[in-house]
Parts: structure tokens; C-alpha cells; sequence
């Protein structure tokens, strides 16, 4: 069977926009055409990731409104909502599309328009997504994040500080993303000094709210060579939720989604976490970076921390993790988010990352939906 | 390749119900397993078609929760929006996800709670799909069906009373399907005197606003086969949008989605409109049923009247058309309607329809997302 490749990427900056889910879709979706040289009228599939642009700007049919004005109609068009992991059900959705063989060359555009609303307001679309047993009792995401930070400094005897050099790390990569929210370093004690959120994690712990696009294109690997001599193919993918009420895992330290979206995906690939060359993971708060580095292998459970301690992770370690500056400097843009993290391996492993290129042909992007309710691991290599 | 198989189908009671979206959704997820005898931890992929629970009762991730509800967790979930066709572009996505080869057992449950909100309320929502430029000047989809309806009839000089007789022969169905809103028959005076809402189109010309959800369980034909001695096949389905603006069509009462997606059904599943047995059309509005007719080749273009007069699309008729009672008596939660059409025509094939049952071996479902912007169709027949 024909591979499924990716021969086309953009981002839009991410940050306060002053545009609507309209224009960041458009802009995005016209440049990732731009960046495959590829006509609107070839596209025949268009899907967009997006999680609530009725409930954030009363926008509804983004998908045809996108095919309008990117001039794609009569192409098939599907909106495609996965929570915070809406971005990475988007590259699954494409891949299936492509794989198929419902469509030759599918567009991919991920976005959210979320800054004009306040935070309490934004959090009360966002909280919908989990479990109303929790959420009654007033669990949002960052309750979690910070419920399950401090069982896992406990079990794992993981100092405070490993956690920050996360937010410090990622604020360094961030620099050089000129697409990032937040082009700026933090040093470690304005990470640990900075306001309590959910104890033991601070505002730099968390990412912010964001606006922003970005856009993949896919289409056969026989297709992809009659456009591009360099491109890169998915080799493997996955999806799998973990329990909806999240105080039912047996350890809330492991989140069961990664493990079996990784899973799924490696076997795909045909290959093992020691081949990835560079990974970006869903830092939506610090800590998710441990959980991923765990379920996904890349750490033995409990001892990411370390990995993080010794530097492995930097961009010069020898797993560079968020190269792009993760979602904690670049933002947040629930749909596109996971779509800038494929973006990001897209461009290393074609080598096109500027200032941010690792030595990699292989890499791996880590979107995870609510609390790890459910989560699509995507495996990238540059096409041979 | 293995066909896509179609084991199990569902649909809850239409209507104004106490229930909210998640107990919508469970209850003919439920009812879908059992019909098929599949147990939940048997299903890989779960798809479920809404387009607006976010806007209609703040409720987010009904993915995620179904298949907590279901019981149905590490299965990888998605929501599927294409507005008033979100349910046909779940069965176009969960079609993907088979053919692709992602997943061995996919359960599709679209569904949308509505009618809690006022008219005014549900408008709003669902007028937000069509294009600004449009929707600014106060056109909604109902007053394109009146413009529409208007254009057909002065066109083809065709009666008033054609329109009126969709609503009839439709309501006349669904006095025989105990899941309907509307299970009783009216009369063409009744329709042609009800009060008008877009002239020349009355109340009797227009779908009501329901609550209701329907499912449908898919998997490669090989794994049928273990499954159940009798299933259907999908053997085509096709997507595809016409221009967003509406205004922009060269001739407005031809839907070039309804056209370009039965040839692409018709295509793949290598035959023509008349090897169609038995139609479920989207008769949100009444004219809506004539241009697709047209559109699909079941009559000539600005004749599909005549067919009507003729009895042509009558339960005894050579073509029976919306047997289930159509969106006109069963009634139109937007996520479910399309799965319902489905749910129909797989009961139909496979001769489970009871007093509904006409002579069917093959049957097409089209559903139409805003006012033809999106239209999806698939073709469905019992396995040989």
C-alpha cells in the first residue's frame, strides 16, 4: 500500500490574534498550499480541527466556510473536535483519509480563537470536556495537573525544581519560534517563584490561552512525488482514550492513553522509542512532559525527572523534547495545537527547522486530549 | 479489499425527550450493540456525529463520555460536525476508519438535544453555518427553501400542490415507525393552509426542531461474516460541497453537492440510480426532496414533481421514497439524522423494516449539510 505523506506545513503566529477562527484558518490553510505549491482545486478532501468556535464566537461551519475561501469547493469538508487533542484527531482523521483511499490529497487546518474571552469564561468551555462527577466537585484540568504533580514528585522522590526546568527549557526553544506566543526565556526561579495555580504548579507551569492556526498537507506517497522531491510520510499513528472520570486510574501518575496511543503507533512504524530522534509532547503543564516521556518510553516510569536533570531533553541532548517550544511557550490553540507539533517535526526532519534543527529523520508528536482522556500519537520519518 | 460492513443499527424514539445529549447518545449506542450482540470492549474506534452540544446545552468531549458510558474505554474517540449532515459525515468518517484498516470495529452514535432552547435560540445556532454575507441580510435556511421553492415551481411550472404532497406521502410513512415525532398522517389542505414561514413554503413544508439520537456498527466484511449470518455492505459513498454562498449558484435549484456525491457513490459502488430500490432523502424542507431526485437521477431535471404526482416515490410506488417518514414526521436532531436515514435503509435491505418494508436489495441515503453547502451520500445493499 501506498504510505501516507506530508508534503505541506504552516503555522500561523500564535498569540493575542486580532482575527477571527475565519481568517486564522484561511491564513494558515493558504500557506501550507504556498509552502506545497499546490492549487485549491486539487485538494478533495478538507478537514478542520477545532474545538468550540460555536461556543467561543458563534461560528459555526468552518469547514465550508474554509473551502470557500480558500477557493477548494467542491472538496469534501468534516470538522473534527477531540478536545485539547483536536489537532492530533485531525492528522488521524487526514491519515484514514488518505489511507483509505477516499481522496488524493486531503488539507489539513487546525485553529482556535480563544483570547477575546476571559479566563474564567474560556475555562468553562474547556472544563466541559470532563467527567460532570469531577467537575461538580470543581476539577478542572489544572486541579489535576496539580493533584498529580505533587503524587508524582511523592512517589518518585522528584525535586520541585525538575519540574520548572521544564517551563525553562521550553521558554529556550521557544526563542527561536518566531511563531511562539511567548519569545522570551524564564529563568528558573521566576518559575518557581511565580503565583500559585494549583499547588504544587505556577503560572509557569502551565501554557496560556492562544490564538493561532496551522495546517498539514496529505496525499499518497505516489502523489507526493510528482510534487515534492523532499517530503515526509506518517510511518505510524495511533488513538486511544484512558477512563473519563480520571480519580478511576489505577495510578494517576501513568496515563494509559499514551502508553496505548504510542503502542499502536511504534508497532505501525515498526520500531521502538530508541529510534525517535526528536519528540514534541503536550506540555500543557509541565508535568504532562513526564507522563508522556514515561508512557511513551523514552524515560523508565518515575525517572523522567532525571532525563530532564541530565539534560537529555535539551535541544543539543541526545532527545531533544519541544524543540518548537511546546505549548508552553509557543500557546495553546486547542485545534491547531497538535497540528504545530507535527509542524515542528515535519520541519526537523526535512530539515528545515532553522535555528531549532536537530540532527533527525525520525520523530514524534504527543497530543493529548483533556486529562489524557484520550490521546493520538503520530510518528514522522523523512521520506527515503 | 474487504467491503465495509454495516452489523448493527439504532435509532431512540424522535421527539421532544427528557433526556440530554449523553443519555441521547448512550441509549442508542447501547441499543446498536445489542442489536449486533457485540460487546463493547470490542469496538476500536467511536465516532459520534453532533454539531452543536457545546452551544445547545454546554456540554463538551460526548465522545470521551460515551465511551466511558458505554463501557467502551481504550477504544480512540472523535466528534464528526458537519452541520445539519454531521450524521452522514460520521458514516463517511467511520467508513474511512474501516477502510483504512485503523479499525476492526467502529460504533458511529450521532445525536443533538435542541429542543429545550427556544426557535429563536435553535436558529441562531443553526444559522451561524451559512455564510455572513448571507445570514447578515437575514436569510436563513428556511428562507432559501422558500426562494428555492418559489424559483422550481414559477421554472418548471409546477403545482403548489406538489410540494404539499411531499409532506403528506411523508407523514403517511411515518404513522408506521414508532420512533417518529409526528406519527400521524395529515392532509394536503391541512399543509397547504398551515401559516406561512417562507413564502410559498408553510409550516407543514418544514421539518420540526428534535431531540434523538441513532447509531450504526461497522467493520470489515471478514469480520462480519464471524458476526452475522445477515449484514449489509457499504457499497458507495461519496462528499462534496457546492458553493458556500448560496447566492453564488449558477441555477439555485440544482445542488451540485447532492450531484458530485452520488456520482462519486454511484461510481464506487458501480451502479446507477436505477438500481436503486428504496431512498432516504433529506426532506428538511419539502423542495428539498424534488432537488435531490434530480439531483441523485431518480427523475429529470425539473420533473421530480410529476413523479410525485404520478405516486412514483410512494410506500407502493416504484421508488419508495423517505419509507421511515423522511425528516418531515420523523423529525431532524441534526447529529442523528443522517445515521437515521442509514438505520432505514439497513433495515430495509435486510428486510427488518416491518409494516414499512418495500421490495429492496439496494437503498442510497442523502444527507445535506446547511442548504446543499455540504451534502454526503452513501449507497448501502445487502450482502450477497
Amino acid at each position: 500500500m501506498d504510505r501516507v505523506a506530508v508534503i505541506g506545513a504552516s503555522m500561523t503566529k500564535f498569540g493575542q490574534r486580532d482575527a477571527w477562527i475565519r481568517e486564522l484558518l484561511s491564513q494558515a490553510g493558504e500557506e501550507c498550499l504556498a509552502d506545497a505549491d499546490v492549487e485549491p482545486d486539487e485538494i478533495d478532501h478538507l478537514y478542520v480541527s477545532n474545538m468550540a468556535s460555536g461556543e467561543f464566537e458563534g461560528q459555526g461551519g468552518t469547514p465550508n466556510l474554509l473551502a470557500h475561501d480558500l477557493g477548494a469547493i467542491p472538496a469534501y469538508t468534516e470538522r473534527i473536535d477531540q478536545t485539547s487533542s483536536s489537532g492530533g484527531a485531525g492528522i488521524y482523521a487526514a491519515w484514514r483519509s488518505i489511507a483509505s483511499g477516499a481522496s488524493d490529497m486531503t488539507l489539513l487546518v487546525g485553529g482556535e480563537k480563544m483570547t477575546h474571552k476571559t479566563t474564567a469564561e474560556a475555562t468553562d468551555v474547556i472544563a466541559s470536556i470532563t467527567h460532570p462527577a469531577e467537575y461538580k466537585h470543581g476539577l478542572t484540568l489544572p486541579s489535576f495537573a496539580g493533584m498529580t504533580a505533587r503524587r508524582y514528585l511523592h512517589e518518585h522522590d522528584a525535586p520541585r525544581e525538575s519540574l520548572g526546568k521544564v517551563a525553562v527549557k521550553n521558554h529556550k526553544n521557544g526563542v527561536d519560534n518566531p511563531n511562539a506566543q511567548f519569545q522570551k526565556e524564564v529563568g528558573l526561579d521566576t518559575v518557581l517563584e511565580s503565583p500559585i495555580v494549583a499547588d504544587p504548579l505556577r503560572l509557569y507551569d502551565f501554557c496560556p490561552i492562544t490564538d493561532g492556526s496551522a495546517a498539514l498537507l496529505l496525499c499518497p506517497e505516489s502523489v507526493a512525488k510528482e510534487h515534492a522531491d523532499e517530503y515526509a510520510v506518517i510511518s505510524g499513528i495511533g488513538g486511544a482514550t484512558d477512563t473519563h472520570v480520571v480519580h478511576e486510574r489505577d495510578d494517576p501518575t501513568v496515563m494509559g492513553g499514551v502508553v496505548d496511543s504510542g503502542e499502536e503507533a511504534y508497532e505501525m512504524a515498526g520500531i521502538g522509542p530508541d529510534d525517535i530522534d526528536v519528540a514534541e509532547l503536550h506540555d500543557m503543564f509541565t508535568i504532562l512532559e513526564f507522563l508522556q516521556m514515561e508512557g511513551l518510553g523514552f524515560a523508565e516510569q518515575g525517572e523522567a525527572w532525571k532525563e530532564m536533570d541530565k539534560g537529555t531533553t535539551e535541544r543539543d541532548g541526545e532527545l531533544p523534547i519541544n524543540t518548537s517550544g511546546g505549548l508552553k511557550s509557543k500557546g495553546h490553540p486547542l485545534g491547531a495545537s497538535g497540528i504545530a507539533q507535527a509542524v515542528e517535526i515535519y520541519e526537523q526532519v526535512l530539515g528545515e527547522a532553522g535555528p531549532r534543527q536537530v540532527d533527525a529523520d525520525v520523530g514524534l508528536a504527543c497530543n493529548v486530549g483533556g486529562f489524557g482522556n484520550c490521546v493520538i500519537t503520530t510518528i514522522m520519518e523523512a521520506a527515503q
